[in-house]
Order: C-alpha cells, then sequence, then structure tokens
C-alpha cells in the first residue's frame, strides 16, 4: 500500500502574525508538538461546529491563580463547554481572586522567608495568607450560612459550585459565568482544599449539614447517558481529567478529545496515558479524533482558544 | 563563610551487591538522582525511629495494577506507616487482584484491537473486563449489601476501605492488611473509579445509602492535630499528596516528608511542586527533613523500601 | 525588607489577537511557563537594543527537519543573530531540504514498515532515503570537488558551511542566508551524521583533506574576546548550547541568555542545566539578565521570534 | 489471534536483597518502567552471551563527575564493553578526578556566591576551579608536550584519549582501565569542553598540532564493517548516543540496544528518540531486541550493572 505523503512548509513569520495564523501554519509545518497543537485547533473547531456534542472541560486548580484563569473564564462565558470538572482549588482561586488579589513571584524564592512572612506560593505565583485562607474563612461562612439558611443542607459539589457563583458578581469569574450560563461544575474531590476545609468547619456547627456526592454522579450518568455526541479539552491529569473519561465510557467513548499534558507516558500514570490508552478502555472511541498535545497549558492552551474563537456553536437545545 | 566540603565516592559494584549496600554507597556518590535517593532512605530511617511519629503513605493507583503493590503491601503488612491516603482506583485494583489476575503488555499496544478483545491497558499492564469491572460488580454488591444488611448505611471512605478489608482472606492484599492491623485508608475522591461507581449503583437500590466524606475530613483533623510528630513518604500526586500535606498544614507542618516524582515542576502543578514549595504554606517545618527524588516509583520505592527494611519503629501506643 | 509585589492579570483573548500581544499579555499573566516566555521575549528585545552585543544562537538538527526551519532562517535573514553554534544534522536537513522534500508523518507509526519502504522517521517527520543519504551523497560529493579545485583541503566546519551556502540559490536554506549575510556557523562535531559521513568518503579519495577543527576554536575564541557584550538564544542541549557558554566563560559571561528546553534538571545534564547552573562557571555573568522557558521549541520558539520581529537591530560594524 | 497472556507477580522484599534479585522481580512484577529495567538486564546478558558481538557503550560526561564514574569504570576495567562513544566532558572529569577532588553539592545552592568562591556547580557536584580548570592546564600541557615530542603531531580522538590513559596510574581513572585494556574512547565534540581547550591552548605554540577526526571515522567504519554482531549500551543522548547509531546504520543496524534516557520523545529530539525510531532508519535491526529506559542513569545504570556483574564473556579474540 502506497504511504500518501504531505510536504511539510516552513513557517513563515511575520510581525503582525495572528495566533490564529500562527497555529494554522503550525498544522502545516508538519513539526513536533507544533503540529499536534495545530491539530487540537482543528478537533475543537469540529467539536464547535457539531450540532449535538456535549463538551467537558477538565483543569487542575493551579492554572486558575494565573492569568490562564482569563482563558478558562472566555471558554464558559462564550458558553463553548458545558460541562465542567475540576478540582477543589479551582473553587479556592476563583473565589480568592474574586475578593483579593494574587502575586508575581519566581519558582526559586527562599520558601522560608516566604513563610515567616505570611505569603504561600504556588509555582511562581504569590498567595498571601491574607488573599486566600483568611478571606476565604471569612467570605465563604457567611455564604454557607445564607445558603443553608434556604434549606438547602445537603449539596452536590455541582449545587455548591453554583450556589457560590450565583452570588458573585464580577465577570472575571468562572463560578460566575458557570452560574449564569447553567454550566455545571463537578469537583469530585471537593474536600481536597481550602472550599472542602470550610464545608467540613461549617458542618462542625451544622450537624445536618453534608455533602451529597452520589448526586454528582447521577448528573454525570444522565449527561453521558443523553448525549447524542460527547468531547472534551482535557488540561492536565489528575481526578478531573480521569472523572472525564471515566464517564464517558459508560455511553462508549467519546468522538473527540483534545488532552494537553506535562506528565509523562513511561510512569503507568493515568495523568500521563496518552489519549489512545484510553480507546482500550472504550473511553474514546475506536475512530475518534483525538490528539495529545505535551506543554505547559499556559502556552498552549491560549494558543487553542486564542485560534478557535470566533467559531460559533450552533444552539443546542 | 567556608563552605563544609565531603568529597564524592566513586559507586563499587559486585555481583552479590544488596540493594541496600547500593544505596548507601549512592548516598555518598554525591550523583544527581542516586543521592537524592540514598537521602530518601535516611530520611525514612529517621522517621521510623522517631518515637511518636505519625506516617502518611499517600500514592496513586497505577501501581497497584503491577507488581509494585507488593512494595506497598510490605509497608502495610509490617506496619511501617500509620495512615494511608490514595485514589478510588487503589481500591479498584487491589479489589481486582484479590479477584482476578493483571497481565503482561507494553506502552505501545493497538489499542483498537485490545479494546475489540475486551482487554484494557494501563501503560504496559493488561487488564481484560473480566479482571475489572465485571467482577468488581460481581463481588463487590454483595459485600456492600453485607455492609448495609448491618445496619452501615452512611459510610466514609475510610470505613469502606475497612470493612471490604476484614472480609477479605488475601496476603496479597493492601486493603486486608490495612484492616487488619488498623491502617486508616482514606480516599478523598472516592466516587472516581469502578469502586465509587459501584456505590453510585447500590445507591439506586438503596436510596437512604449515603457516603459520609466529612468524617473522613473529621478523623484526619484528629490524626494531625493528635500526632506528635509527622511525616510522609509521598508518591507521585494528585489529590492523594495534596491532601496529605493539606491537611499537615493545619498542625504547622510535618517534620519528615519523602516525595518520589515524576511530575515537572514548571508546570505549576500540585503533583510537580517540589516539597520545599510546601514550606512556604507550612505544609512541611521549616526545619524538616525533606527530599524529592525524581523517577518512576516502580523503580525508586523499591528501592527505597528494600533498603529501610528491617529498621523497627517503637511501639506506638 | 519589604517584598514588591505585583498582582497578575487575567489574560484576555480575542479571535484576532497577535502573537506579540499574547505573549506580552503572558508577562503580566503571572502564569508558570507562559510569563517564563513573556520574559524571554522582553530580554531578546532588550539584546536586539544593544548597540554592540553579539548574539549566539544555538540548536539542535532535528527542528530543522521540520516547519521550524523557516523561524530560524527568519532569524538568520534578518540578520537578528550574529553567531551560529549547531549540531552536524542542520547540515544534512537544511541541504537536503534544498533539494528534495520531507514529510508529514506521525511518532507512532510502524517503524518496520517504514524501514522496508525505505523510509527514516525522525519524530513526526517522514524522509525518503531519496530525500537524504542518497541526494547528499549526490549533490555533495560534487560540491566538495568543487571546492577542494579550489585549492581548500584543509577546512573548518565554519569555512565548510560556508562554502555549501554561497553555492546554494534557496531562499529558505539557512546555509544560503548565513553566508549571503555573512553569519558564521560552527558545527563542534562535524563528523556526527550525513555530512560528516561525506567528508569523510571525499577524504577517501582526496587523503589530503582534512578537517581543520581547532581554527573554529580559534574564531570562536577571537569573537569572545573581542565582544563588548554577548548574549545567546539556545534551543535545546547538547554540544550546541555547551559550546556557546564554554567559550562565554572565557569572557566573563554573557550579559543576556534565553535557554528554550525540554531537558530534566535532575539528571544533572548539561542539557538539563538551568542557565543560573552558568552562573557559578562564569558563563553567564552574575548580574546578566536570563531566563529559562521549559517546553518544545517548535511552539515556544516561533512564539517568541514572532513576538521579537520588527525589533531593528542598530548597525554593528 | 490469541493474545498470550503472562500474570504479573507481587515484588516480594526483604532486607537482604541482592540488586540482582530485585531486577529479576521486576522483570516479572510487570510494572512500568521497573519491567523495562527488568528487561533490559536481560538484553545486556544475552549481549555478553553472544560469541562474538561488539559492545558500543555511550555516555555523556555529567554522570563521570558524580560517583557512578565507578560503574562506567567497573564495565571498562571488567572489559564487559568494546568500544567507547563519548563527549569531551569525560576526559575532563576523568582526569581532573584523577588528580583533584570533586565534592558534594545540592541542585539550588546560591549559584552567584558559588562563583565568588571559584566553584563551579555541576547539578549537584561542586567543583573548585583548582580541580577542574587550573589542574587540567598544569597537568594536561605536559603530557601534550611529551606525546608531541614522541611524533605525534596529528592525533584523533581516539589516540588522544589512549596517550593520556597510558600516563595514568589511578585504578579509579576510566581513561586508564581503557588504555590498558585495549578499549578505543572515540570523542566526535573533542574540542567541545576543557580538554578541547588545552588542545586549542598547545596548538597556539605548536602549529603542526592537529586533531585528525577523520581517523576516528575510518576506525568506526572498520569495526562496524567487520563486527559479526553488534549492540549498545547507551546512557543519555546528544552526539555520544547519535554516533553509535549513526555509524551502526551502514552495517544494517545493531542486533541488541539498551537505551538509558530522561529525554522527551515528544519533541522530536535524537535524544528523545525512542530505540525504534532507530528501526525506521536502520541503525538498529528490525528484529533486534532493544529496549529504552527512562529514568536517571545513576539509578538505572547502577542497577543494570549490578545485576549483570558475573556475567563471563567469552573471549573475543
Amino acid at each position: 500500500m502506497q504511504l500518501k505523503m504531505k510536504p511539510i512548509s516552513d513557517i513563515e513569520l511575520d510581525e503582525s502574525m495572528k495566533v490564529k495564523e500562527l497555529t494554522t501554519q503550525m498544522l502545516a509545518s508538519g513539526g513536533f508538538t507544533a503540529k499536534k497543537l495545530g491539530v487540537a485547533c482543528d478537533i475543537v473547531r469540529k467539536m464547535f461546529r457539531e450540532k449535538q456534542c456535549t463538551i467537558f472541560l477538565s483543569f487542575p486548580a493551579c492554572i486558575i491563580s494565573t492569568g490562564t484563569r482569563g482563558v478558562i473564564r472566555k471558554l464558559v462565558e462564550e458558553k463553548l463547554v458545558d460541562v465542567i470538572v475540576t478540582t477543589c482549588g479551582t473553587l479556592d482561586h476563583d473565589l480568592a481572586r474574586v475578593w483579593k488579589k494574587y502575586y508575581h513571584g519566581e519558582f526559586l524564592m527562599d520558601d522560608v522567608d516566604l513563610h515567616r512572612r505570611g505569603i504561600n506560593r504556588l509555582g511562581n505565583i504569590l498567595i498571601p495568607n491574607d488573599s486566600y485562607g483568611i478571606v476565604l474563612e471569612q467570605k465563604m461562612q457567611p455564604i454557607l450560612r445564607d445558603i443553608y439558611s434556604e434549606g438547602k443542607k445537603s449539596l452536590s459539589s455541582r449545587q455548591l459550585a453554583y450556589e457560590f457563583g450565583i452570588r458573585l458578581n464580577d465577570k472575571k469569574s468562572i463560578l460566575y459565568w458557570a452560574a449564569k450560563n447553567d454550566i455545571p461544575i463537578y469537583v469530585p474531590g471537593i474536600t481536597d482544599g481550602a472550599f472542602g476545609s470550610q464545608l467540613w468547619l461549617f458542618k462542625q456547627q451544622h450537624s445536618d449539614f453534608n455533602i451529597d456526592i452520589l448526586r454528582d454522579e447521577q448528573e454525570l450518568s444522565d449527561i453521558v447517558f443523553t448525549a447524542k455526541k460527547t468531547g472534551a479539552i482535557m488540561i492536565g491529569g489528575g481526578i478531573s481529567k480521569h472523572h472525564v473519561i471515566w464517564w464517558n465510557q459508560f455511553r462508549g467513548g467519546m468522538e473527540y478529545a483534545v488532552y494537553l499534558t506535562t506528565a509523562e507516558e513511561w510512569d503507568g500514570s493515568l495523568s500521563g496515558a496518552r489519549i489512545r490508552e484510553a480507546v482500550s478502555w472504550g473511553k474514546v472511541k475506536e475512530d475518534a479524533q483525538y490528539i495529545t498535545v505535551e506543554g505547559d497549558a499556559t502556552i498552549t492552551l491560549s494558543m487553542l482558544v486564542g485560534s478557535v474563537l470566533g467559531e460559533s456553536r450552533p444552539a443546542r437545545h
């Protein structure tokens, strides 16, 4: 059988080049990860154009402490995704940044010195205690009391994210836009972070307050079983990524999948597993369109989203 | 100020060298990651010798699908750790392997072909459907009914792991030894996997069955607030690692920490964060003894545990 | 001492965003690697604006097999760098692509099948034998005879690259533009590849033909000792990167350095070493401006160059 | 077609376990990288037992600055390899450590402070100027004069390594044992480091002194064309690895190959390329036995060599 051979093209840059033009050239460049990023843009455009495709977005909390929060928020604000699965820290950072600021730092700062100053380091981001644990306790407990006072004593993670979101008024917030646009946020490890600790704290004085994590599962079940097609943009690994592909296996797998990661395949981790592994499990369809793009999402996701904005998704309902 | 300069020594191998001797030589070798592994062995020995140090062990599920399960089990069987935090998949694989076998594979097998054969690939491990989802449903539902029939209708992840563990009779099982040795297993993302899906399934027909995740948090709170000293062996990142350091911040940080990882620091992820970042948060003490060892835990953990076996921990209670 | 705290800003994307605007926002975003890429753009702009700064560019051969060759070529064509240090494969791929085409492939193709078809795989690039070894032998031997016939029997790698470059007429070629713009290309491992093997082959029948590698060293010595300031854009590791920083130590180190890499620091390799290690050796000045940006250069270099085009360097001579 | 399914076995550790026993268990464990290390041990044993297999060893310089030098030396001392290809820095560190000491350090030391103290940092190894550039100049120039005085004015890298090796009397030295055991050391980038700079310095006053790099190529050609079978243990990437596989393509590829690496495949680099890529080029035979083991060689190589010592190679000549 003859191989179909497509020649590669050299990238031609100019000083006013748009992000979208660059990723288009990357697709033609044949080059390593750049080519894959070009393919990812293509696949996301196809997801967007599908008439009835439920699009999942998963991501870890860390990027919400950075300016990349704006890129995620754009996806939510523009209704370009339908279901979010993330970790507890996303709620922490999104809320903390509604009320306080995070700051520039360096990876190699003196952590003992920072500790003495009451500043937490998250990679090259600096988070004063006052912008995190302290403000979260001050602001969250009244909101939890408010929610509780409405008779809502057993909530799923999706409900909690929504109840907080509708109480915000900040157009930079992911929770705000998710609530406004009715995009559910699922947090399968809801106790693992500051938001979770505030729930535990609240429970100390409200013993009939409970987290109903099985309700989240029921809803995810309903979503995957009613979806005509599904796709996902998965950023990073861990529980968020796994929960998206896990549930999609029950419908026979996703039709589209884009995975942005820095994780190694060779350690056998779920985080490092390339999408093709998910095909063996039926989490991604045998004939799905998918790509794994290696690199830090603070770079690759910005380029991806910057390249697919302007695509309008068909009305879904 | 004068630097204290310690000369490095060349490793002298012979064909009957013991693992413990090799890691001792690595410590003296000054060499990159090998040196760090030597330091890790030293720190773990110190943890073990402490009279009143509560030792946490965290790890991801993937390694439980491999022979490294035996290394983790040894730590539990010998009571060398006190508290386990892990992911849902650990329960999946440990239970599945009580009842069925997993097999050798390759990272680069044809995943479409495997899917058609009903074989799931996890890195280079092969898991037939019959050894996983199918057997877990067959075996777990009766056990859940049994637990439920004892009036246990709202259980924490720790309780669930225990209830399953005491019903096993398999000396290769981590759950078995943890239950037998009263070592609690916490799973903050308990719904994220086959075990979680079986809980959800069980709930369909037992609507008053619930998962009490805040009880886990209460217990962890009790553990860290009553511990005299704490230490942790943390394998891989994600929710398990984070949950260990998260709770330890409330007591002012751990005294000892060993972290085995393949994750990149530069992506800002919690998984990739080196232990020193945790110092800024007060999750690890300013003067703690800690080391991050890069590499796949299927190699490094075996060497670490092989090097510290034989150390006897003082009676704790 | 008070820390100067600069708040981070969320990235605001729109569909017509330019590459340059995105990297500017990345700088303000505070985010992990994206922030570093923003810093890299800033440092390169400063190098360009320096009146008398000799700028080194080093890179490995692999990217010359991809469309990223166009990005490197742009730097040479626009005289944005002054000295190039690279590996033998750069000559191989640049020349081969003057005469033949390279093609799109995938990382996971069947290599046995490709071998039987006479197609070499380089990552996700396909190189038929006819586009590589065969054409290089056909075309290089006559050129070598031509050079030799001019009485040039002992050449340095820089001279060889030049002699080939001036004999080309292809505006996509790096060798062409380097020769035209008098930008020296040094290849300290000149025998390691197809170009080197052709030299060896030529020597079989021209026993007085020799490679004068010490002449390259003499020239590099002259360059660093006469330079007022120096800077470097270093892509990837290995011999090219090392040769740049090695020579710069003899003048007390570089003033500017940008390093794009995927290599791990923890294995102790020169490739993985962050720039700050070079400070201890005096290869980079104590007060230099420098940054290491992790990620695949097919993405990061395109963004970097796309962001600094349009900067005009002052006339140097 | 039926898959042959081999069950995985849990590793059973005990406190007196030998390195060799552990890698044997790793082979049976089915686990991620540990399994691959077990396979690597098997392949190396097969190479050793072959009656007429020429075994190449390639490695980067960095590990020669650590105690892992002893592991490499053992392979040379015991004549377990036949041909060495490495970088200039190997000569630097092996010689420097004959005359002076290297010291323990940390990756995160203050490089400005180290620079002011005249201490160079190589990962977590400290090298005072006095142990490196200074002593190399003091000791190498007389040796070069001695070599030159014997009428040896044009030497290949192999000859240079030999001439230095026979002038040493240090059983910890790789050069010493290589010279004694007639194992050639090829350094295709001989000018790239302190040894190379000393050659350049020597040339200043001995203008008829030359490096004959094409002689190295001729010898490598003779080696691969006369070898019955070939195999390689390749540690790290760059020019050393490439030069081994490059020359082996001319004989139709190697029969055995073990590659220890930390490099990423996705960046398309030669260093990151897995061995199977070499099959498409004919650098490794289609039916060769080969494995790529990810991880730091300071750990994996020690385990590999510790596991295969005691195997006796058949007399080759």
